[in-house]
């Protein structure tokens, strides 16, 4: 717990830890990415301790000094990590005290490194998750405004893979960004729970030293301190929500390139994507392999498995402290890491997208996606539901059997089938007058999808504003 | 997509289909609870489609007396439900239909089973998280008020499962009150994307009807309609963030069933578990099995595989719907079938935990478990960090040959390893005083654990209130 | 532990057990499929305990008889299961009782349900594993024959999902093939370790009576009694092992669902799927929804869900029974019930599926898929590679600007490229020559493909005549 | 697809690829580590070349020597990778070719980087299997000997975490020692698929060169050429299947890693385990914290979340290639990193553990863990079930009021519940008696246990024999 290393057990173990085994359980070689913020959690604590009086300003000046230089020092690249010294704690700790001498031990008054872990973790988290909140509010800026841009644009809508109803390639990427939406306000209320400070918690019973832990919470901008010391140095909660957060986000961008794969497929041929976010063949000149959206498809995989990761890690642990624990570091940083390469990719590329609204529409037309407006104009009309199906059947299969789309068929050829069919039929018929037609919230009328844009561009900013 | 009873599909069909694909594909088994949810809905957007006039008043009342009328039928066991129709919505239209005649059919203008099972499934969950919300509620009661009572009750604190430090035994139970506390703030997040209506969305477009989706959304108490068609039919999102909540608190109630395991065991003989939670052997009458601690924490996988199961699911799925999504209901109906019977098992048997804490006492006794308190002690008497861990090393060694506690080693004795050892080490070398001095927010000290107890119960209440 | 009937525990519990309790913890509701298993594994033991002298021969009679009818009741449906006697040995042993009296007592001697439970699970999935070796067989054989028939038809080869080299149909099928058998593979290795026998290991330690284990194994079909007691009624690894083998079946038939909504859909429209495997639209009669893919890909959650599930039930757990593992059947009766249902409906489909060669050969045509052929032209007139790859560029290129495939670019004009080319270069040009250039073990040429199909018919045959 | 470096793209490209999406892309990070079995690869492919006339001897041998050198380059550190290369396949053939000359590209004929990567995984990972099974042998070995050693040492067995039974420690061991046995198993039925050759699959469809592949086989080592060139560019099944098999083990590990957390605290205090797998703590010296357990149960989640990775990474990909597969490597790669930790640490650990007999022994006597005897006593003396059980209960309650075992209680007192009993009857009653009675194959008596550890012993010896 506190302050294990091999050198200070003592008289009770007879053998050092074998060579293998100091590596197997060392965890410097991942968690040295944690030096900033555990320097900054060290700090703050010197602070209070000084507050309150366990420590004299001068010492804590020292410290706070020695602090600074050493992560100058590590971020000029000048810093050797020890897997003697197991973690960074330790690592930052014996510099210090090399550097400062016996004072240094001191700023380990009144915490352990079981509270120490959990503050830097979240310290470090709730920057990453700042980070990734802004790559965000990038990638919902471009399809925000490239669906405003292309509210126009008309392709086939998919049930099924099966064109079902000609839709706004703008709805199309405005239902992107709704998905993006949301995970972003999972990622607020995630969040709200990160933001809590376990220091003060000591090895697991709290400590005996007169600490000021609201202090602390204000000067590391924490929301307030945890409210129990055992709960606070075994909760990993936050770092499987935040996993959970990205494996949806993760499934949402797998969706998206699935999207991208099949568009740019020769049989879809919907966009083209800039050859910089692909890769081609030199044997093969006509290919052009939509590596990134592949790739980022291939990572879901990654995502979900850290979080069964996770999940399973923390299953059946009593309370506190265990060892187990170390093992939630490796899936959570590279889950930030995978999540913040995959927003990077696409938030560059999606604005990036370059429809071929010729072959959208063309698509639309072929798969007599208007039947359903015929039935509706049917039943408009007064015809019974049922005998307005039959109506569209026939005059489907008629315009198989002649190869025609619906819209392409006579008025008079039209009113074979049934007689209350006028020429007002044609508004309905047409891709324009079908997609038009659904003009209500959430509908895929152009007007709507114009209206809704804005209504997301102006949510985004009141985000942005709030911030 | 919309109204494909296989009687209806019309010419295009040379066959029907397989009896076996009709079984296989079928949902009526699993759907069919949802039905009091369907008609809700469906009541809801009749009384629309009267209000924007696409019904006349006389057919809306028509189809709200059939509905009810079915829904009675239902409840009353008399309703055979038909594989051949499928799922719950053509179950219940086919015999409004046979009920009312074809003003049935007109209840499904303007809708899709898109929209609508997508409506189903939020209105469903929406009442069984307000449910499992009061379950949660009165679990954290049951732990508040153990906690409460058991406020001085000392226990051993464990880190890697080492008798570590003496805490409190409320204070342990707190700690597994904040874990159910964050339980329910994830709930409630969850609940806020659950409530949106998707119905209006139609089979992945909207609809061509004058239909008011603001209207629905109130009168089905959803917060608003949804922006956006495409996405209302296709997205689970709230589907895997409730299985993620429900993983989490799995979680918790497997490190919590752990804890009660081992406490039960006769190693342990920390407390006892009333009869009607275990079960027993007739052959060895000694024993005393905590069966429901001990499958509680064995349904953590079940809870678990359905996460898994909804994230695979949706993985690279293109829009809109896909029959894939037929996929979402059975383990999200057995997350939450789950989740109520562990609560609800959890909930009874929390408050009817009986300690025992002479053992329990006893057990702290036995540790050393005051050698952090002795240190401490020391540091504040000015000795030098170094210095203090190496007397109190020393101490313990001594008193393990001694086979003495530290508490139990005379004055004369410590001082033998540090002059500035005074009568008043006592005070800090007890387990109460141990306990006693780790007195700020987050400590284990009793007069903490009762002030904790308090804002918890007063958060609680203040919950309650605000519902 | 055994015979833990609540009326049973005699003493020592002060009060029943709760009644949701009882509900919550009792495993009738899903264990009594297993009758069947668990009357045959009772008969193999009474026989046992006769042969070595426990029971007399009259007992013996009595027992097997009693347990004979029993089975003959539950399946005229007469038998109603009680949650009050827990589980499926309980049931038939108070109906056994019930029947013949206290000699039906003396069935459990020497057994426990511990041991009980694990031998019926592994007759019940050794027979289940039975039955899918059949099923894969079968399907298997459909994908064998279809690829024979197919075997000069002509379809572009994918890689990320762009057109790269035209492949033969056949060829592709037999890719289908080599997944299947490996699953076939994978399942006759995990059956060896299924057909262990555990009964005799009692509760957990063995038992005192002079039981012949060789014999009930050999009664009951087991390669060999179990090596060790403990190990025995805490081993799942088996139920595992089958969800893993599930698993990775149920990700190739996604895969394979995968290319047939692809294929289905109007953009590849490479296959029909007969009627009977899918589902219609009344309204948009041009749709036809390819269900039974979707819905077979949308199944491979759920098994991976409940591998995720009996991985983490499994985690942690100390020897010997908990009752944890109560919560293995579900996972794999599931995983059972899916995979036949998903393995029935492909091995009635893949047979069926109708190929629009046609469409296929188009598809190939416009992909400039020879391209690579003509570069290893070149390199074998002697053209250096890169040499080779820059007049194969420029060759693209150029066809690109005229509209034309490679193939019906003029000699003259190729040579305009390259003055090594000549007439032959059309035979590689072609893509029958080019599908049939690549004759080697595993390659695409419709020789290869006959010849791999008649391996693979011999292979299937021989794997029959084994049985 | 085949040789896509970012120069020879050719003309069709007309911006690079962006700086970030190079490194986002390229795999030679983490794919460096299979230069060896690359370059093993290379080497046959060029053999074959030469073989069938495709390369002169000459240029084989100036290629396998340039290929030879470089791996003798990387071995001594002197080789930077580049990203910008992608790669290791174009590292290495970007190296060899500086080195040689346009001879080095020649190299590359009949082949892709599909089948080559295929190739070097299979290579890689054969090694690696390899490896681990040594490492599994002698962690058997070590059980084996342990258990043949404790034998006769008693220890309480445990359900439910409740003591049950006396076993013998042996017998305990042994059951962990049947888990791996298992898993070896598994682990050589998963080599047999991973020993097949997909070389020569080249980018799909095989090649035009006429390349023999047996010969390639049969140079590297594996069984035969893969059959089919789609499914051998696009199959990682093997790479599942090991890691299914790894996840079942690092469960095995888990359950053997709480035991060992369990047993080294001083609630239970059966073991001692060395002091190089543990850590202490310089302010409690008391404490010795078994980490090394901890972290092996730890790492279980880590493994698991590589089997969820990879099932998902595969599920739904359409044949052959995508660039998906390149998320392959580094699940698998950390899967092997982990087990070959945990494995050491385990085989080093087990054999030195130190069992503290007088615990063990008083743990078993204080449970009436004989019970079951006097009852298959009573049985056996002609007693009916249901009395024997009602005589076991009163003594047992009896027992329990006079806090003595029934071994302590006098024949007298035992008669007074059933005058059958006699002096033969503390046979039975002593836990030495308990266990020998068990006596049976599989069953705890120490003679059955040092049975069972030579028949272990000797398939072990088998094993290593037929290698």
């Amino acid at each position: 717990m506190t302050q294990h290393t091999n050198q200070s057990w003592g008289g009770r173990f007879s053998e050092p830890t074998d060579e293998f085994v100091a590596a197997f359980t060392a965890s410097i070689s991942f968690d040295q990415r944690l030096y900033h913020h555990d320097i900054r959690g060290s700090i703050a604590h010197a602070t209070m301790l000084a507050k309150v009086g366990v420590l004299s300003e001068q010492e804590r000046a020292t410290i706070v000094e020695g602090l600074e230089e050493i992560e100058a020092q590590i971020e000029r690249g000048e810093v050797e990590w020890s897997v003697a010294l197991e973690d960074i704690h330790m690592n930052v700790e014996a510099r210090l005290t090399d550097r400062i001498g016996a004072v240094g031990k001191k700023l380990h008054t009144g915490r352990s490194r079981n509270d120490q872990i959990a503050t830097d973790i979240r310290l470090y988290l709730r920057d990453e998750i700042d980070f990734i909140d802004t790559e965000l509010s990038r990638l919902r800026h471009g399809m925000i405004e490239l669906a405003a841009k292309e509210a126009d644009t008309i392709m086939p809508g998919f049930t099924h893979l099966q064109a079902a109803q000609p839709v706004s390639f703008g709805h199309h990427l405005l239902a992107w960004q709704e998905m993006i939406a949301r995970d972003q306000e999972r990622l607020a209320d995630c969040r709200k729970r990160v933001n809590v400070l376990p220091l003060g918690a000591a090895a697991l019973a709290g400590t005996t030293y007169p600490i000021d832990r609201h202090y602390v919470a204000e000067l590391l901008g924490f929301e307030r301190p945890s409210e129990n010391s055992l709960d606070s140095v075994s909760d990993r909660d936050f770092a499987i929500e935040f996993t959970a957060f990205a494996s949806i986000l993760a499934m949402h961008l797998s969706r998206m390139s699935e999207e991208l794969v099949l568009w740019t497929s020769s049989q879809f041929d919907f966009i083209d994507l800039p050859d910089r976010f692909c890769t081609g063949s030199s044997i093969m000149p006509q290919k052009k392999n939509p590596d990134v959206p592949e790739l980022v498809r291939g990572k879901t995989g990654r995502v979900y498995g850290h979080l069964t990761s996770l999940l399973t890690l923390m299953k059946s642990q009593p309370l506190a402290y265990n060892k187990d624990n170390q093992e939630d570091k490796e899936p959570l940083f590279d889950t930030i890491d995978t999540i913040k390469g995959c927003l990077r990719a696409f938030a560059d590329m999606v604005p990036a997208i370059e429809p071929k609204r010729d072959n959208m529409l063309e698509a639309a037309r072929r798969g007599y996606s208007t039947a359903t407006d015929l039935a509706d104009y049917l039943v408009r009309k007064g015809v019974a539901f049922r005998d307005a199906h039959e109506v569209v059947g026939k005059s489907v299969a008629y315009g198989i059997e002649q190869r025609k789309d619906l819209s392409e068929l006579s008025l008079e050829t039209l009113r074979r089938f049934s007689t209350v069919i006028e020429a007002d039929v044609f508004e309905v018929l047409t891709l324009e007058g079908s997609v038009a037609a659904r003009n209500h919230i959430g509908g895929t009328a152009p007007d709507q999808v114009r209206a809704a844009a804005q209504r997301a561009r102006e949510a985004l900013a009141g985000r942005e504003a709030r911030r």
